[in-house]
């Protein structure tokens, strides 16, 4: 062993003792006769002093270390003459007799610092650098915390950690599959799992009536910043339940998380429809820190030949609480927001309820103070408060001003990183109409249940049907979903008709699970948590990509190993395949 | 939720309480007046009483419940009459009072029993009726256990569970990979992870100096019975450390793995270089649960004119303890044994030890009984004992005395399942030589650094210099190995010469692990255990197969879901590939 302690380890009472340290040079002072080494490793940082009248030599190595050389010592520690209350060795210092330079290093390219002068390129190809940063290292040990503890939960309630395979197949529903050739079985294919859906099946099938797993899943998709190809879930499955059971069991893991990682005391998990949540805050996955819920002014607001209004199917508005201080060009500035391709209104109106009681809209051509008053108590507005409108399509205006409500909260600080207010989204619609395609397609996926006093529907309105399907939603992101499934096989094949799958496609791709219903299926059901996700939410991060130790970019490459890369041809003939790049695409 | 209790959960205590069960039925036995169902779930039996003349209806549908029907039951607790003391719950039955068939089953392919009457591969196409077979369940409940119990350990010891990535580069070296087609980088591919080894080095480099994952690897191998093209590994690694804190520390491991979950109190762990483990056991692998080392007769048994002897560069003798015992006709079938192809030894010769001294040879014509006695020296043989002799060339006699040996060791019954030898085997070559591809190969890959002791070597007969690798060995079976690794960009890259990489291509596959060298790489080593195997030792078992939910066939294939497959013309298109399947292959 290359060292008696850590660099987090010393303390007052270890005066004295003879001891050996290993790590990295953070920096180094030369103060003439003395030469101070701040020595990091991955628990903290000791203080070496190098004292030039007692080993002249042994000071003179000191002053060659360079940032991030990895070095050995000996020493005895002593107590410091001025203590550093920042660190927690802050009262010692190891006074050095030997030094060994384990490894030299270069200058790295960007500091090691929590504040690094490293942008985003530079830090990703050099990720075995920036990984050495505080920040970051905290983000990593978080993610060991939460994983453990996640373990241990579900073990004590007999959950089984079961592996489901990687290598599986192909198939078309949902997000597009990264595909894996088969040499043994050539002109065949494996498929990497979007998730482990249809084996955690097959295990309630087999009777593990606890399933769980932390497990990489893999997705094809056009990246956005929040998306990384290959992704960690906590994935879970219970047989013999019903919805409640599951809701109730997996709000207790979420809150054994906070309380045995974070120490925090989350709060009961409140329940909305997706209908209401809609309705009220425009989105599947409300930030419920904050009210602010839409109210719809379209019965009020229209016939007064305001011609925006009158076209509009639907207007909605927002009150925000002392609002009115907002100044002019700060609600300039909220308009031009909303005017961005990626909220994409026309326009915003707003009304302002003063302190003495008046209102100012940017339509008072059209509403006198009476008529604005309507809108006042329709949004239970106060004095001091603003009241924004947006109209439009129902669908899109809804959007519009769940990005305005969001905006609103972040700019009125409603949006406390320190807050945690978990919300389960109940009853989503089993199907959405797909215009591309023009078929439906499952909102969750189409092993999701229907609720049973919709069954009717299925045959005469299949597009308000409501599934047994839940998501756990946490300040605003989804952190987790699931359903209770089908596990019949005449309604499994139901499902796959209204998906506009053929019985032989139905077949081909999920003969199996059909017919292991036929064998004895239990009821169940589950939910999967996306693990990275999680981690950014107890960190208070917006991306997922600092909890992953070594992410890909927006074009999925790895930078640092350099990957995807070409392969040898005689690799792709072993595979029976040929490369037919087309340059149009 | 369907249940109140589980099936293995009521006992005598329970009685009178009304309670609800699920789960399949595993058999009924209708006699006349009384119907018993045996209700089976993951966690027992319990068996379900159905009274005619207190409930007919009742008693009439239970009747018509089927093997592995589903169903749940209300009723009464109660005391049964004549109890059975081979499980939990023998002492109570359910008086039923309500039935409830959740869902029926087809009669299953096999019988759903320990001892089940269905062939392998119509079990791997059930999987997930073979999955409800106890011994099946036991198995990956045992997995659970020592993956948690895995986690548990190392976390105690400061070591941090990091996820690296699966979709990272193809490199020549070592087994073939498993390449990924990318849509986003056409024409490149990304490749499935054989280790996470150059990950963990650069997680070293990068100050988190407690490393460990368990986690799926992939390698495109022609699978022999015991192989897997996806299997786990607990991979692991330090820094700051020598030999011995790698071998100490996950001697820890292995020991508290068998105590924990095994409650065995494994002995302390032997050691031995790889000279002599080949020497004396024609293995780097050997099974220390019994001595029988190998003695070599070679200058004792030339010149007598036996030509098959004096033709062979080596003669080495086993001594069967007690082997006298053995008839002619056991003899001849050892003798076919090692003829067989597998072993490949052309004939064997023997000498009995009598129990009055005398002594019987299958080569009297040329050995006296003075030559004979000498054997029996050299070999410590006793009375009542058996000599075996195979000769030839030194590694290929050595390989097929292992064979022997070990099923010596099986026939004399001294390889009991129950006992545990755990073994370091120390001081492997660095390299070997490849007659094929007429150049070196790493022995254990080309990170592992060569010792100190042998460094001048490099240069001049590489082929003797040993490596900081170590193998820990269980019965015969390696479950880990690891080295301490190259941690100097110069030595590395003199590796990568020595393996016969022009600069360009060390540069190319490994670029960034020698760049990482550059910028402060501690000493760092470390070590994987076959997860599967593991859990075979712990299970007794010889196949990881057993241990493996959904495990692959020879061919690769998983048999129930049927991958590999075929996919979409239009799926390739995406990819920039073709098929390019030549008839010749």
């Amino acid at each position: 062993m290359y060292r008696s302690h850590t660099n987090g380890e010393l303390r007052i009472e270890h005066v004295n003792q003879e001891v050996s340290l290993s790590g990295w040079v953070q920096k180094s002072r030369d103060l003439g006769g003395m030469t101070f080494v701040d020595l990091r490793d991955r628990y903290g940082i000791t203080q070496l002093a190098f004292n030039e009248e007692i080993n002249s030599s042994l000071s003179d190595s000191a002053r060659k270390l360079g940032r991030e050389f990895v070095i050995q010592i000996k020493g005895t520690v002593k107590e410091r003459s001025s203590k550093n209350k920042n660190i927690a060795t802050g009262e010692i210092e190891i006074e050095v007799t030997e030094l060994i330079v384990l490894n030299e290093s270069k200058t790295p390219p960007f500091t090691i610092e929590d504040k690094t002068d490293g942008g985003d390129e530079l830090r990703m190809k050099y990720r075995y650098l920036d990984l050495r940063r505080n920040p970051v290292k905290e983000n990593l040990m978080l993610r060991h915390k939460i994983g453990l503890a996640t373990r241990n939960y579900m073990n004590n309630l007999d959950f089984l950690e079961i592996e489901t395979p990687f290598l599986i197949k192909s198939t078309p529903e949902g997000a597009r599959d990264f595909v894996v050739p088969s040499r043994m079985n050539e002109g065949q294919f494996y498929a990497l799992p979007q998730s482990p859906q249809t084996f955690k099946q097959l295990l309630m099938v087999s009777g593990y009536d606890r399933y769980f797993q932390i497990v990489k899943c893999f997705r094809d998709e056009d990246l956005r910043a929040d998306r990384q190809p290959e992704f960690t879930q906590i994935d879970c499955e219970m047989a013999f339940v019903e919805q409640e059971d599951i809701l109730q069991t997996f709000e207790g893991l979420i809150q054994y998380l906070f309380s045995e990682v974070l120490k925090v005391t989350l709060p009961d998990v409140k329940r909305m429809t997706y209908v209401d949540a809609m309705k009220n805050y425009g989105s599947d996955k409300p930030d419920i820190r904050f009210d602010m819920k839409f109210k719809y002014l379209t019965e009020l607001v229209k016939g007064k030949d305001f011609k925006i209004f009158d076209e509009a199917e639907e207007i909605i508005a927002i009150n925000v609480e002392g609002g009115n201080k907002l100044t002019r060009k700060e609600i300039d500035k909220i308009t031009d927001y909303v005017k961005t391709p990626q909220v994409g209104a026309k326009g915003l109106i707003y009304c302002r309820v003063n302190e003495d009681g008046t209102l100012k809209s940017s339509v008072d051509k059209f509403y006198n103070q009476d008529e604005l008053a309507k809108w006042v108590s329709t949004c239970d507005s106060k004095p001091g408060d603003l009241i924004f409108l947006l109209s439009g399509d129902t669908i899109k205006a809804q959007s519009q001003m769940n990005d305005l409500r969001l905006h609103m909260g972040t700019m009125m600080e409603l949006r406390d990183g320190k807050t945690f207010a978990p919300l389960w989204v109940l009853d989503f619609p089993l199907l959405e109409w797909d215009e591309d395609s023009n078929r439906f397609h499952a909102m969750h996926h189409p092993f999701t249940s229907p609720k049973k006093e919709d069954f009717d529907l299925l045959e005469s309105d299949p597009g308000k049907v409501r599934a047994n399907a839940y998501d756990l939603v946490i300040n605003g992101v989804e952190i987790g979903g699931g359903s209770i499934r089908i596990h019949d096989r005449d309604i499994q094949s139901r499902m796959f008709d209204l998906l506009g799958f053929t019985k032989e496609e139905a077949e081909a791709q999920f003969g199996f699970l059909m017919s292991a219903f036929e064998y004895g299926a239990p009821p169940h059901g589950g939910i999967a948590f996306g693990f990275d996700r999680i981690c950014s939410i107890f960190g208070g991060s917006e991306s997922i990509r600092d909890y992953i130790a070594f992410p890909k970019n927006n074009s999925g490459r790895d930078v640092m190993i350099d990957a995807p890369a070409n392969v040898d041809d005689a690799q792709l003939d072993e595979l029976g395949l040929k490369l037919d790049i087309s340059l149009e695409k």
